[in-house]
């Protein structure tokens, strides 16, 4: 997706990939399936388990409903109904454990003996990053040659699959990641050179709160250019030019990256051709 | 653009022509570049003219800017400044009169006058419905066979386009405009067997708020199957339904197409393969 007017605004010509459409609203999909059709006929038979309460589970349970067998979603009590239910719906078991991290571990750990099924992380995984390197590859091959590549950071699982995919595919594009300030352990974890986790962060980016993994700031510390971080208000006044210039309705995480190119400090030259991947669409409409 | 959740709930296979993605916003800039683009050199130099404070202004506005000749839109004093504003950014002059109707029509016969422009009205004009009807003329192109295609009926201009392009490129296929019941003029008057101007309009519907005229009535009347009237809380719903579902953000006259797809009295059968055009995409974030 191209817009004019936010072209003029950037001074840049964006080209928008627009994740919200994907199955399950958001890039996650792309990962859980490549896990999912990428087993054996034998692993596939034991069926898949992760927590999450986000965009993932309800990938995996879409992508495992897709080949028809098994998966297993640990969930903390707490989590939202409507959440549950779209994992249910895909028809996933829903395991329900405490919200803390040791209860979702030790629980998945039940799941995984009990089971035999696969454990599939969220970003901390080579299939799931290749499946989310998918995106920027359409992307590229859409749009043709571009100069730069910026997508949100997380855990780190799409930039990665992005920083793969574009340096092939576009080897001179300048990668840029883009955090919220209140999330910014990529940005501290390369300017220190080694991995800081996150803790306490504080950002209406709700899909962006986790940190990387060694896996996934290796990839980032070899491939980008730069990460910028942006506050909050940038990304509510992104996400609202996006849809009223636009007509595009992302979830908050997915408009840091049109708040990042209209910064003043955005390192990426005027004029350039620039690629913009949106991770997902899915907020609640008075959000 | 499709969507399972969606299908899953109207029973029908759906295929969404996206307008809000088209230039302006909306279907409109579809006839109007059509009328625009087909004037001789001789009356494209003595520009265009037209009373509208909507969508169609700002069409006229941006294909005259494309065709590089002059366009006067007459504008009530009360119109919104955001409105002002996006015609003025496509170069347009404009020329403020009273409130009123009659007021808009002795302005714009003034600048007629002074200017030898020609008048280009909004719906009821051949060349602007031809132009119209490509958005149904894609829509058939792009998903194949239909067994029915709804579009909102305002003036009539985009149902009428419909109506042609649909008999041509799909003989058998059903043909069922969808108006608010606030601004119900093209019901009643199909009823009746002749035309009923629409008085006192009420709807968040805003625009859907015009009668049909001579011409796009006799159309409506030759080749609409029928014409369903929807509520404003059925409209706002499946507003949110586009939103959540299917990430797709259009004005509240668009989701009139797929109100009525969920109705219980909707003449289309189950199964069907049905085409909905979502006229366009320009309200506020707010609304």
């Amino acid at each position: 997706m191209t817009c004019q007017t936010l072209d003029r605004m950037s001074g840049r010509s964006l080209y928008f990939k627009c994740e919200q459409f994907q199955r399950v609203g958001a890039f996650k999909f792309r990962g859980a399936s490549n896990v999912v059709r990428g087993l054996s006929d034998d692993e596939a038979a034991r069926g898949v388990c992760t927590h999450s309460s986000g965009n993932h589970a309800q990938a995996l349970a879409r992508a495992a409903q897709e080949r028809g067998i098994p998966a297993w979603i640990v969930m903390p009590r707490t989590a939202p109904e409507v959440k549950r239910a779209a994992v249910e719906g895909y028809g996933a078991t829903i395991v329900t454990c405490e919200p803390t991290l040791e209860a979702r571990e030790t629980t998945a750990a039940r799941v995984l003996a009990d089971t035999g099924s696969m454990f599939v992380h969220p970003y901390d995984d080579d299939r799931i990053i290749a499946g989310q390197g998918t995106a920027a590859k359409e992307l590229i091959e859409d749009a043709g040659p571009l100069d730069a590549v910026l997508a949100p950071v997380g855990g780190g699982g799409l930039m990665s699959g992005t920083c793969i995919a574009a340096r092939a595919l576009a080897p001179a594009a300048m990668l840029v990641g883009v955090e919220p300030a209140g999330a910014d352990d990529a940005a501290r974890s390369l300017a220190a050179g080694r991995l800081i986790p996150q803790t306490s962060p504080d950002t209406i980016c709700d899909g962006l709160l986790t940190s990387l993994s060694e896996r996934t700031f290796g990839i980032l510390r070899d491939h980008l250019h730069s990460i910028m971080t942006v506050r909050d208000e940038e990304v509510l006044a992104a996400r609202t030019l996006l849809l009223e210039r636009a007509k595009l309705w992302v979830e908050p995480s997915s408009a840091t990256v049109l708040a990042a190119v209209l910064r003043g400090d955005c390192p990426i030259p005027p004029g350039h051709r620039v690629g913009l991947i949106l991770s997902g669409g899915n907020a609640a409409a008075s959000a």
